[in-house]
């Protein structure tokens, strides 16, 4: 039986991309090597680093200003990244939730933190609005996505200081002006390729401004001067990224999934909205296209939520098991889920829905 | 052509854990999903990091009172750890050459750092010895071997202060009394793995005793209280690293493949010393047992590097030319390299010196 993957990340990847990494494995090019066999420095390494790079700065439009570096230790490493390279004195940070607070948290290590705004008021149900910027900030964090709660930003802000991002699990699905941000980034393990490798967009000569002597590894200028290759990059899945970068161009790129995206989203939302077993718990204009949280209805609210997960389960549906933090269920939709996996898990909602 | 992979790092795995690791990426278990595309929380997951670590555990001996890790960032990124969680005013660092040198630069953030013996004045080409550890140190760091110049320690030598070994070119080359070190470390490609994780055996009673504060992912507490899964682990190269780990224990673990480490550095060291056209620049006591430098005789002083290299290349040898330091040719003689390998590039060798 066909999977429908739902997972939250590490998630499903296009198919291509898996298939050619695992021949990649076996046998690199021809070369009579496995690709994870052979030193980073030769050509057969250098061409699928710089082709990811330069795949990535095409499909996001990145400007010359921004260089592309490809890290390890996931998002939370650039928790402290962040401000280690970029507070001097005082950060604003933008509390969506788990992730958001995180990286808040981290900061507090370098200078004063400003909590600009919070969603925590209505379990981070919300994309907060209508606060003031201070214009005295070293800059601006924001988590985009909330892969747990299922909120989103569907813009980019326009924001009176440096503007950093955690993009982790909405990058590359909808088009983004880069140059609006001083820093993006995120682990690669939703829309970009597999775990194991980080990416950063970094404009440059917002780097060197700090006081601070910042250890080597996690100044951003050494890994700028080396391109991502100071050390051993995490060659396998920046391999997996190349893959995965080459499928989204080959179907039409960034405006081309975002279609297919709000079309999968429109979809499974307009279900839950009409299904009288499910609800969102979410705020309409906020909801995240990448991560759709869902819950039993007020008529279904003593039904076991192993329930629909069973049922589903059963259906080749995996990966839905809402977070903790929610709970009832989560299906995350990200650019490599086909639009028939949510239409499968459509009509298993309406199955379910029937069943009872 | 069967490929003869002398490659420094990343370097020849065991074709089992290759094809084993092909295989997950197609397919994990019969689960109908790919390896690099499930949730690190599954326990089709969990299995394989909690097996890469009790193996470990077993073939080095591991006791409990050290916890083993499994982290992103490459052991560049120890260079900053080490002392982030262990200096709180003095360390030592014994300078064998690059590696242990840039170990050195980046403890000088954190305090005042000795240089207990260094072995720089005859171009890294000896481990020294006869040096006395002062015993006020917070700790005494060490690279047991060096990949660049070739040079090895060939046992655990006794410290009065708390000892702390960069491994990664050696680990599970020979048994290692891990009671004497307070921690050991290492990128995992070479002898554990591809590029990617990063191992830490750490003595868990010797941390908590700085006063800074440590951002939360340089903390070994943090990821000694997750199991690792404080965020989403690299999973392919642990799951790379678990098949490694699989292999060396069924051919008899660390003791069996000393004597085969030993039988293929005897034999290539030997045709060195034999061959009127190659020399060893490395004092005889303090060769590596891994990473195998060589250069010109005398005699062949002014034959061109490429000659040999051609030559070798024309007979399946890859990987051999010399790091830019040390000129001439390295044969990286690893773990999963075979006996059949060092015996090719010996034949290979001694048709050279014919062909002159």
């Amino acid at each position: 039986m066909k999977k429908h993957n739902f997972s939250a990340g590490p998630c499903i990847l296009p198919r291509t991309a898996i298939e050619n990494a695992a021949a990649a494995v076996l046998d690199l090019n021809g070369i009579g090597l496995s690709l994870i066999e052979i030193s980073h420095r030769t050509k057969d390494f250098e061409s699928v680093i710089d082709e990811a790079t330069s795949l990535l700065k095409e499909l996001l439009n990145v400007p010359d200003t921004h260089k592309i570096l490809w890290l390890g230790g996931g998002a939370s490493m650039q928790f402290c990244m962040v401000p280690f390279n970029f507070m001097e004195k005082k950060a604003g940070y933008i509390n969506t939730g788990v992730w958001a607070k995180k990286a808040q948290k981290e900061a507090k290590l370098f200078g004063e933190v400003v909590e600009v705004a919070s969603s925590e008021d209505k379990n981070n149900t919300y994309i907060p609005k209508g606060y003031t910027v201070p214009t005295d900030l070293d800059y601006l964090h924001i988590t985009t996505n909330n892969t747990i709660f299922g909120t989103e930003y569907h813009t980019d802000i326009d924001c009176p200081v440096p503007l950093i991002a955690d993009m982790s699990s909405d990058i590359l699905s909808r088009p983004v002006d880069v140059s609006k941000y001083a820093l993006i980034y995120g682990g690669a393990q939703k829309n970009m390729g597999p775990a194991g490798v980080t990416f950063v967009i970094v404009r440059e000569d917002m780097l060197g401004k700090v006081s601070r002597q910042i250890p080597t590894m996690l100044d951003y200028r050494t890994h700028i001067k080396d391109g991502s290759m100071f050390n051993t990059p995490p060659v396998f899945p920046i391999f997996v990224v190349r893959e995965t970068l080459k499928w989204l161009k080959s179907i039409g790129g960034v405006p081309a999934i975002q279609k297919i995206n709000q079309q999968k989203a429109d979809a499974l939302y307009a279900e839950i909205e009409r299904n009288s077993c499910f609800a969102s718990p979410v705020n309409p204009e906020d909801r995240s296209l990448m991560n759709v949280p869902f819950v039993y209805s007020e008529k279904c609210k003593d039904v076991e939520p192993t329930a629909f997960l069973d049922f589903a389960k059963e259906r080749g549906m995996v990966g839905l098991k809402g977070h903790r933090l929610v709970g009832g269920f989560r299906a995350s939709i990200y650019n490599a889920l086909p639009l028939e996996s949510v239409q499968a898990l459509i009509a298993c909602m309406q199955e379910f829905e029937k069943s009872l």
